[in-house]
């Protein structure tokens, strides 16, 4: 994925019910699985086709349909269609290049977020889009590819008399937030890991390369944040919202992903703050030692320079120049050089220069 | 088109209904061409004079009125009194310097917007005044010059059953907008890509050109900016609008515009970021290597000054000075001088000063 | 007029009802003048004493009175006592320290703006106070000394059939602030003119009066917004106002200047900018001018440092120095002081030192 | 008074009711003077015992309690019970470091703002805890010390006729607080002065006594502003409450304290800008004076490099040294010297080094 | 505890409701202590199980039980089940890493805020979370250790007659609550009492340690404010909270809380540009110091450079070298040479540059 939104000239005017996929195929085909559940069954397992999901229709349980794979659109354009969902909703599914954002429409609440997670190649985490759609008794997840990032909540639903197995859509979406933003507070750890590592590297080394890694972190630091702090925006919306879907209990749990994403948000503007000392450090650091180099050795040359003046003088060819003539002038040479060397050395150390 | 606003003498006082030209006038005669449809039916023509829009003036149709050149004062005025429209409004659309807004009125709403295209001279980009009316049954656009910019709205015109034929002109503004602003993310991609591609130049070059490209993306930016962050308001003040006009169905299509635009701006300010990132490892990378250069050359000399303080005390011409009678005293010299050498050598190395 | 507010120990603790003149007098006499107009009928007279306004006090006809000179405290006390306004309003009028700012009272609006002109002396630009009192059927204007600033609304209203002449108090009043408003664009662009031909400057010349030049331009950019922003306040206020003097339907005319202010402000904010640029452009080009110099300047002594060494070890005195004695010695020296030389420019010059 | 707020850790945890002093005692004893008025008689006089206020609680007078000292507790608590006010406003009296705030109680108003007064001493303006009690017929001030600030409103109390003299116990306040506001702008006058006539020094002086004399302004001001920032959020709150004891009539005049505020604000903000231009000034002019005298320093050395080589080189004791056999060798060394050191002098003039 | 907010792959997708203690346990055993009290009688004891604090469940006492350690979840389920509060209640006590913030529930008000503690260790203060539980006759705190921070309310609770006595739990809060903030404002003092001893070592000591010091009370500042800041978010939410169990009455002492905390954030905020501008003052005594000393240097060098190059000409071996032959030459060598610096040294000091 791109780190930035990017239009190509043929994407210019194209209409927003077009079911076009931007973004690079993570996987082959689409995966279709279902829980369906309430407080005293729970039913498990993968379907072929979109149409399976209807004898699910019933009233009295929620079943979560998870899609890993959203660059189908006749699978999209099955599901509009068997839930009776309009098209332009399925359409934004494919378009991973979305900002996050929550909306509501007649029959369902759309939601839109950036999953993070670690990665071990040139940048530190992967983004992905996640789409979820909430109905009265459907909540379906669209992932990019097949991933566990939601194994806790499968557990959490297997075990009975749990919360989740006695509420609706509305808290099931909240326990996949909450592990997206969870998530979300893992990475800047680890990240920040990295940095506070960069820490004790500062004070031994002024190698290049820790500048470099300092930039790094930074570029990997507004990165994640441009893709966090819309996701807050997204919590503001789905908590203001008056919809029949999302009951008012459940504030107190939105509310609480808000803290959550605050928590994050300013503990990442706490790296960002630490990144910008260290930069300060490093150059101070650099500079000041570049000044102690430059400064020994001005120092070094200063106290030669009289010193060849003197030997320069009786290296002139005067007829008359009585000092060389002296039995020990040479010796007495050498003593007013060691002295004034020595003054030398005394007064700068004296006026703390070195 | 100045890139910031201005006011000569001359304009400062006139009457808002003045039809007072501001620009630089891009096209000889001012073109009119007419798109008439319905859900079952679609016309498509160019027209000489305004009067021939009266006949369209029946309920059941939308009537895209697209007109390429402003500087008519005229032609203006006749759409003005044939559509039964406020002169000020009309007034207005002579103002290319004006800021994007969104106005209401009694029988219309008024769209002022910044059509922004790629240009392959000095500037990376141009700039064009897109004014747009839009009453019940009518949308007139007006351009600067003729472009093809709607190309692929007048392409979805043509394909029956879609959402923009069954629609009203609210819609057909959402698809000019959108347009204009999927033009605005194509351009940021552009100089995205431009800026991207220094962060290698800044690796091994440190030539003054590289600072001058950037301050120029950096000035590109801003301009870039300022064109669009007033659009986002333009967004927002449409959606708040209660007019007859804006049908509340389409809310969540100008809503989803405001994401896209805020995606924009984002970006935009990722890239701001980038470059002052850029800028800063410039000055860093030059100032460093400066520095080794100063610390290499410094450190040269400074091996060199007690050398040749000790060749000047052997050219003194001392009557009595031993060493030099010394059978191999030059070459005890040498070997002194060269141990010397190596000694401050080793001590710099140790010290890690080079 | 001082650049910032001031307050003398004498002025502390004075009544707002005090009719005290705190600013520089700058016209002998006060000079009233009328302009009574309808949409039939118009007429332009000075007038010698105030309570010639009360003959206009019929109700179908817009009086305009101009006043040039706010010092004189009777002149002032005679309006308000002929107009039955509180004499706190009148007042205020005197106060050409004040901040801009719309007033609302029971049977008056009152405006207080700064008008700015160009000026030809040390600094750029002059700051007048205009304050404008709204009745029903009065608008008076107050200024500092004879001007010709509102001509055009004065020719304006000539012209019989006009807007202007059909309207109310609130619609002259519109066209007096358009004036000044579109005063502060004309002066910006003054004031952008000369920022933007020292763009050229910077590149041929590091002379120190370049940078007393920005450092100029960015005091009187920052005086110039602090006269600006406030006014945007007022505008903001004026539209609120539910006040029977201002029209509803005038309220797109009071919207479109806020418009241009908010145009004003950010083209002064683009203005500061490229100042702040043209300061870093200058430090840079100064720096690395001196760094290529100091750079220059080093290598060249790094070059002749070894030379000298080597001709004061031909110099030292020793009994048995045999390369003296050689026929070629002294040009085999020449020869290995030309080769050092030269592989020293070579060597820094593969390193790209200079 | 201490610059910042401070807790001890005996302060901690104290009921909010408890009379504490925690201020510096700045008076011996607490002096109690009455101005009683009404339009037509006023009387004046010092009292000894806070009880002696009980016979002016008449209805249709206003009586005005000046309190020199609030170290006392007992006479607070008299005051207290005797108007029947809560003792917890009397004893936030007491809280010199309180922030400046206008709390409503069921029978009363309470303010508590800074007076800044010039002084002297190390820093340029002391600070003093004002505290106004407003009741329907009383306004009771508490002040740290006997002090003559609010002379001017006793003044304007004794002329009969004038508004304050009419009005409530609130326009009195207003008065009071106009004063205090005055003085804001009167201090903020002074240091602007001292900040101004820096400008002058600048530009002759590079001593480092001028940048501790920017530090100490800045910190000045930063301290005055801490101090007058939150007496306008006391304005807002007071306007904003609907007592009975600020008639609505008198909004207009805190209204303008308001405007006097904010521009009192600005212009402090403006000296802020200022100061940070005169500190960049002070380093541009210092670091540039710097590198002028490195520049020639540098250029002076490099001159006599050359020249020391060539002396160097006939010094040299080789058997066949040709030049120095030549009878005017010695003068030909002198020219050569000379054109070159005049070669160099106009080649670094040419390329504009010096 | 962990400065930052921190997730292990562990804690991801945990259901809120889940009882899992994240922090560092600090105490053994859970202590409980009981404050049962009201305007006539008080009772203090320390309990040994939860179920004991069921006999306090008469309406007209206030019961404060303070929970020392919050790492056994029995115990929290317990309170839970006897004051029938929801479990989800209980289970946030245990999360030490809860950004502050306050939440309302059907029977009981939940508050989670940072208590600051100063420490002797290598960071200047340690962190607590403290959770308080409100219902109408209950007041729940949850501390993670033993401590004695609450003391001085369990004094005034003593005392009978006092207002603590006749208010109810929202009182109790309120009291528990000001010493927090109280010891914020006392930690920032002792914080800003070494950042202000820093000024004067300052001014003699330019070694390294004063910039780690720095950079080490900045960092401390930052953390602090991080702590602080979301209190002033719960004291808000607090005050518009419209909750049984916070009487209207007492709205005002948690106004003087905003207060308080208001004036902590202002204080932190001005040692923070205390701290800046001790950095800049750092850097440039620093940079200034280095630069008189490279200036001395230079100026030595510079007035040897001419002398060596005199010495160096008489040095030369020229046959015809007229000046060596003088009698004197020697001697007005030494004269001219003497001359010759005095000079340079005469001309940079009217130069002023040393």
């Amino acid at each position: 994925m791109a780190r930035f939104i990017r239009k190509t000239k043929q994407e210019i005017g194209i209409s927003p019910r077009e079911f076009l996929f931007r973004g690079k195929q993570k996987i082959d085909n689409v995966l279709l699985s279902i829980i369906d559940y309430d407080a005293e069954n729970i039913e498990e397992k993968s379907i072929k086709t979109v149409h399976d999901i209807l004898k699910y229709q019933k009233k009295n349980t929620v079943t979560w349909l998870n899609v890993d794979g959203i660059h189908n659109a006749t699978i999209l354009k099955e599901i509009a269609e068997d839930l009776q969902l309009d098209e332009l909703i399925l359409a934004n599914v494919m378009n991973v290049d979305a900002r996050p954002s929550a909306q509501e429409y007649d029959n369902c609440v759309f939601l839109s977020i950036k999953m993070l997670q670690p990665n071990n190649q040139t940048n530190l985490f992967s983004v992905e889009n996640l789409s979820i759609i909430i109905t009265k008794s459907f909540l379906i997840s669209f992932q990019e590819k097949k991933g566990d990032i939601f194994n806790p909540v499968r557990e959490r639903l297997k075990k009975p008399k749990k919360k989740i197995r006695t509420s609706g859509t509305d808290y099931l979406a909240f326990a996949l937030l909450d592990i997206v933003i969870d998530n979300y507070i893992y990475i800047i750890g680890i990240l920040g890991d990295k940095i506070e590592s960069l820490e004790e590297k500062l004070l031994h080394n002024t190698h290049k390369s820790v500048i470099d890694e300092i930039n790094n972190y930074k570029r990997e630091l507004n990165f994640l944040r441009k893709n966090i702090i819309p996701a807050k925006e997204l919590l503001l919306s789905l908590v203001k919202m008056e919809s029949d879907f999302i009951e008012e209990d459940n504030d107190v749990h939105f509310k609480e992903l808000i803290d959550n994403i605050n928590h994050a948000i300013e503990t990442s503007e706490s790296y960002r703050e630490i990144l910008s000392d260290q930069l300060i450090i490093y150059h101070t650091t650099v500079s000041s030692k570049l000044n102690d180099i430059m400064k020994f050795l001005t120092i070094f040359s200063v106290i030669f320079i009289p010193l060849t003046f003197i030997v320069g003088v009786y290296g002139t060819n005067f007829d008359n120049l009585p000092e060389i003539h002296y039995p020990y002038g040479y010796y007495i040479m050498w003593i007013v050089m060691i002295v004034m060397a020595l003054g030398m050395l005394i007064y700068f150390k004296k006026k703390k220069w070195f």
